[in-house]
């Protein structure tokens, strides 16, 4: 399955050159060129689905089972500190491209990436609340 | 396989209580005490790995396979506009608990959160020279 207007189909499809660090029957991984660090990589589904649960979950699976491998590929050979990986969904969480892609995002300590968390705490049995509404779609 | 001061561990095995969402014979998901959104969740894997990359292939592929199962309902429960999926290796990416965990974090368009993606290009040759270096460790 493709799209014919999806610029991640064009890719796997190798009309739009890339440069690759590594490709398997599911996936393609290559050099993000606009990079937010160095060796900054996509790991893509050479099939194409516009979201993460759009994938079948063996598929998913599959997919996902090539994280760490190029991951710890990227993390060597860019001698990094550690890594992200991050997959966003609909275009409110950043997502550009409505082709499922998890970034890998080398990291060095005081980077200063992704360092915007701001985490706080719930009012009290507002987290159960929330959790029954959850619970309800799974 | 558990580590007796891990977390997460203790989590898994009931020791600590936490508000759960779903749970199977590989992954454990729950909502994040200290969340950046309201229905930040956690899925975590039930065996203990410090790193994404040392979890096996395969069972990696069984963790990751959960992923889009509770982001869906994730996402619906909180009626959200998408979502991140991320996964922080090491403590220069923001991993503060060394047990494997994808944090799953609902998204409303202008919400403000991880805004900060500070895209640059290449010079040119550069790209080749780091992806020669990554597919060293392939």
């Amino acid at each position: 399955m493709s799209a014919s207007d999806c610029v991640f189909c064009k890719i796997v499809a190798g009309h739009i050159p890339v440069t690759r660090i590594y490709e398997d029957e599911l996936v393609l991984a290559f050099l993000d060129v606009g990079p937010i660090s160095d060796g900054h990589t996509l790991l893509i589904s050479k099939q194409h689905f516009a979201r993460l649960h759009d994938c079948p979950v063996e598929l998913l699976g599959g997919i996902c089972s090539r994280l760490g491998k190029v991951a710890k590929a990227v993390t060597a050979g860019m001698n990094s500190d550690g890594y992200n990986v991050l997959c966003n969904t609909g275009r409110a969480a950043g997502q550009l491209v409505e082709h499922v892609h998890f970034h890998i995002i080398p990291r060095t300590s005081a980077d200063g990436l992704l360092s915007q968390w701001p985490a706080h705490k719930y009012e009290e049995g507002r987290i159960e609340q929330l959790a029954a509404k959850i619970r309800e779609h799974i």
